[in-house]
């Protein structure tokens, strides 16, 4: 057998073990609500119907979510959703979901974005209305809505129902670790740091 | 301690619990394709684009799947996509995913759907355009829309790259099952059964 | 290397991978009473001994289960059995077993078993006494004791301590699924519903 | 709250908890032969049928299996059989099964059954024919037949399609450990080690 | 394609299913303290600060541990510590982890280690200071310090932050298990085992 | 039942689920090597010895390794070592481990440490020789020996053979992420980001 098929064999086993990974059991039916009986409305989530009513889209970047917090009906079925709005020029920066990976369907728009591996390696694309594109788990990723006169609008779907997320430099720069550390780690002067980081106070 | 608090307890614990199984590791980046090196090309799915320039609804209920069959980057990520369409007062009859739930967004339309826990009880619903609707993991449910009049449209998530699908009473009537088991399963008479059947031949 | 071959692989390490799948670590020795001291007979189920003195099968099929709702001890270890039943002629009606598979060593008289998997296809078998039948997990299988005159008597053993069931049609026509949404689904009419459903009332 | 209700809630929750753990998802319907179709036959095992059969029990304590050597189908579906054979005064002795616990159904005569938990506890039970027994996961156990005259028969139910074994003293009897090691962990001399390993030559 | 080669790729395919098996999710940041409010404190442990002001061996086999009993911020972390002090001559016993192998870096003196496997194989090293040695998970294992003057010091990380511990052949001396059914286990008289058990006596 | 008793109690239990999670099944003895029989030599691992006899710290930060890829072994074992050597007030950078925690043993000399949970929150301490710390699975983390004058070394233990690094801010500077979304993620010019990149380039 060649090298190449073996690497073929290979691959096709692994992916199939990786796919079953993903999902494990639902032990319950569903998680009902701590107080009082589920019923058809428990079920069912109302807090994107402002979507269909709204007239123009926001000012700056929006991420609106049902996940288990939203949605406590998630609990337990691994599943939750983000509509993602982009007005012209905007973008949602560079971040990690921690439990998921990210299945993004744009709905309206152009966007461009890219997730960068443990390698790594960056990848990028200009994705056009109708276009799917997932974020593998766990990897640093961003969408730019790089068109100057047109908003973008997606939906995200998530294999968790709390995927998590870690934004960066947010994560730096937005607590308080020693300007000598982070210079350190930049390669910069401690001035630097200090500017840079005052786009973060919160 | 009442026997009530007890309970919020439990529920409060047992979900937390929940939450988190549904959601393990993933062990690599992602599965490359079996030829060649990915690009940012392997991540995206194009086949929705067809959803974008079509005119008018299908003729008859119809599913669109993004699943690790249809988008192989999806393989180990542990999410996926099925866009539903339904024509005026057609339906998703009964059926089971058992590797997942399914997240209902319902995109234009109206739908009544439903589904039934263990315990047989069954839980219903009528969605507005805008609305989610989470039917919980392996359990039956069904969509219809109801509408004599107009299509409906609806995006479903799920927490796996391939949920899979066992439908009633296709599992039962287009098998081979003798039909002396069926009548004696439904109570009812073998000839019934064979009318019954007639409807399933593939 | 032949297709055939790296099917032979693909079959070889997937079927490891599954084997080891079921059977996660026991999280600590065992789950001890609610009220009081485990002792040795926490670890001991006496509900079977009826079939010793027992002199005469039942009148219809009939389940004895030893599964954590009657033998506590059995809560995170895994295992449980059934005792099934059949007087002559019966059957236990198409089911499914979401968490277990089901394995049945026939002790007494024969039996024609069956599933269905997930691609529509019908296994059977008659069974002799002393033979044992795998019913894979989560599909949807039945046992039919088509001896006229004689009884059967089975162990099943499951590999989880709450296989739980789904039993069909009593899941549909045992709930108050809308007549309609039925007569769609089993491509018939509303008449032939109302009929079949009367055999399922509880 | 009391201490004994907190206690409860602990124990009912951490209860919950465990159910579910040892039951994950079967990712693929069943596993096949690695040459040929699967058919009725291939769920079927009839290497029980001996029991049927035969005259008069074992001459020593001996063990038929049904786990995923004997029965390849059981690959993947997470639950084997044993039968045990218990010949009058004969033991099972001292040993672990890894990957499972044992649910034991006593067939025919008595046993006398005991394990050890990890805080160096011992359980026993003296059982009667139709009892049920079980023996959590990975603890050192054992069963005797103490009737000086009446076999025993068992069948006992895994958890495991391959539950393995780690057999005392066998273990460390019967393999090159150095007669130093094993003095100094019996606390005795190197003879009485050296007599003791004679009985475990293979 | 020939039977190695078969084999390479099971092993392969084999070896990176069990890889990545071992590192399940982390389901939160991490479990604080039952009483207040976690800070760095918290995350950390002096317990072996006593290692650094030590001036002579212990006089006997002694271990320190850092796990989830000892650090409590260790718990859902999956990693624990234990510093293994010998004195000249001394011996750590038989025993088995059954949540995790043992990964041991010799930092002073020499060993002697085994481990035997379930097919009853006994594999053995001579350490020297600096070496690594790993004791597979679940495995029966020993260390012991043959050199007659010198102490010996191993630090040994475990992927639990509770990796138990069955200790032989205390689990059968140091219980109360019939002399008979141990008579028959060792394959020797009951005085044999009486004068055995004299050593472990608590 | 008071909220503060209700917060110990899911905190206690939360605590136990969490700690069983992170250990599960092993599922073959071990992963021998791909050509030959496993002996005692392929168990040992002697990457370490260098630093027995080596008799400066190194010029700049340097990680030693013990993990699958250095010490095949360990596969399928979870766990593995990194020995950090850190010269006079270097840094170890911001960086991630996917897959496991990390829990840091200082042998020798003082260190900062810090990490950020995922509510942006910052834990630090100052360390001395003997001290251990845990940094929790998938956070943020850093180490700098902030002694101007004396090097440190620290053994950390990880809880997979594997544990992966995501290192800030090479992932993202040390890619060719656009500079425009840079600059938008860093609230900067594109100036200052290419600057920052300077210090990057491989």
């Amino acid at each position: 057998m060649s090298t190449l098929k073996l690497i073929l064999v290979f691959i096709f086993v692994f992916a199939i073990v990786q796919m079953t990974r993903g999902d494990p059991d639902i032990l319950s039916d569903y998680i009902g609500p701590i107080n009082g009986i589920p019923d058809g409305n428990f079920f069912t989530f109302t807090g994107f119907r402002v979507l269909v009513s709204q007239k123009s889209p926001p000012p700056t970047f929006k991420i609106l979510k049902a996940s288990l917090v939203e949605f406590p009906a998630l609990n337990g079925q691994s599943v939750s959703y983000a509509v993602l709005e982009f007005p012209a020029g905007s973008i949602n920066p560079p971040h990690i979901h921690p439990r998921s990976s990210e299945l993004l369907f744009l709905v309206q728009g152009t966007l461009q974005v890219g997730f960068v591996d443990t390698t790594n390696k960056l990848f990028t694309q200009n994705l056009q209305t109708g276009d799917l594109f997932v974020f593998p788990k766990g990897l640093v990723h961003f969408q730019h809505n790089a068109d100057a006169n047109n908003p973008a609008l997606a939906i995200s779907a998530f294999g968790s129902a709390n995927a998590g997320t870690i934004s960066f430099p947010n994560t730096l720069f937005n607590t308080s670790i020693d300007d000598t550390v982070l210079a350190l780690a930049f390669k910069t002067d401690v001035a630097t740091i200090q500017n840079l980081k005052k786009g973060f106070a919160s």
